[in-house]
């Protein structure tokens, strides 16, 4: 059952994340554990030498985890990170960056999700991401 | 030996990071293998809640053992890196955050160092990060 | 191109690991990038309350990661881990461990990959783990 | 309050981890949110090269952090581990390994710790540990 669709996620993004608006995120698919986050490029997130910065790739990562379990569970606002885990493989090229997010382990307390993260069109990921989420007021009854 | 100065590495820090510019960060300290960095409150990096975002911490944890590199080797400004885990341990206060970082391993291709991060003033630390920084020309010669 | 088959990395095994002798590991499929490992159960690995030990775990997951490089790459026998991160989803059962390792990235000197770990026959995964290996000697000449 | 001793610790390890009975571990020292653990050198840990092996640094490193939180809270045998990541960061010497492990939070739910980890007489760590445990009938009553 996906409780929230890309949409509904979109409205919540702006909503209650206004600290990522500068990102400009687009939810382009949500469906049951699963979403795929595009942030366009933009020459504010890059380090020297022309390449998205990790802290922008982690920001996405995070991000899309939490949406997944939105996306899964419904409005449950106050879930929180307690770990990420992020391996940096290789050097974005200065395109949007695609993140695609699915989570592993839906759990009555926590979540547990990875990120795979594209540079727009190439195939291998330029970062891995993993992770954790607290759910405070419980996830999925039969978890 | 500390080849960059606090004062060298805010300046670095203007010129090369324009895209933290926006996150204020003062550093504080800086020797051989540490530097202690400050990110003033700011609602910007606000979570629902009035918490300071994970995302906003793991980017001073990710400047810090960066800057904390120069502090020792001076200006290797390829460093790219490779890993960062992050553990959020505590809701943060709606206050500044302090970051003290020290460099654990620092070899002739990577450097290893880890963050405590904490609510100004508070003595548990709220995160904690561990970040690898691949050294692409090469690090300490004797290393 | 598969360079070592499932019969050759168990013989790799045998000669050249003989500290996880006693796991008994059986490398049930090998193919490019891809292995799969199955570790029997055996009461020396539980933990209090009759459940697989997270080391037991780690040890397969980052001997998989191993595997799946020499599926792949041939018998670099020197690459070394430098990273291992692991989240323990779930409480195994006193079943059969089966490890499915992919390698995610494989640079000139560096090889991800990541490591779903299940209890024989039950669909949720109780671990997940990524890995990263330093290649000394160089990987691929390509990447 | 260190509600439990080297002399408890080293007997509650024999009588409910005798999965790493072969490890031989030695308990040094235990106080608040602290032990200090030697594992005596032993060719059956070997990697090909003559050093010690990833996993058995790791199990080192997950018995440590337990025993450092039992140290704190006394016999909460049923801690479970939900994350650990470790990064090696040199070559370990064919010498004992001695883990230092402190306990950096201790909540209600859950406790987070991290571990040097050294060859016996070497000042610069082969090894860095951080772990995650889940404490299921809670820690600390004011955490």
């Amino acid at each position: 059952m996906t409780v929230m669709t890309a949409a509904d996620l979109q409205d919540f993004l702006a909503r209650e994340f206004p600290q990522v608006s500068e990102l400009n995120l687009r939810i382009e698919e949500a469906r049951d554990r699963y979403v795929r986050v595009r942030m366009p490029f933009d020459d504010r997130h890059l380090r020297p030498g022309g390449t998205v910065s990790g802290p922008a790739m982690m920001t996405v990562a995070d991000c899309s985890v939490y949406l997944a379990i939105l996306a899964t569970l419904g409005g449950v606002a106050q879930a929180v990170t307690t770990n990420l885990n992020a391996n940096f493989l290789s050097r974005p090229e200065p395109k949007d960056i695609v993140a695609e997010a699915r989570i592993i382990k839906l759990g009555r307390r926590l979540a547990f999700g990875e990120v795979d993260i594209f540079s727009d069109g190439v195939t291998e990921p330029v970062a891995h991401v993993t992770a954790t989420y607290a759910i405070p007021g419980g996830g999925r009854a039969d978890a």
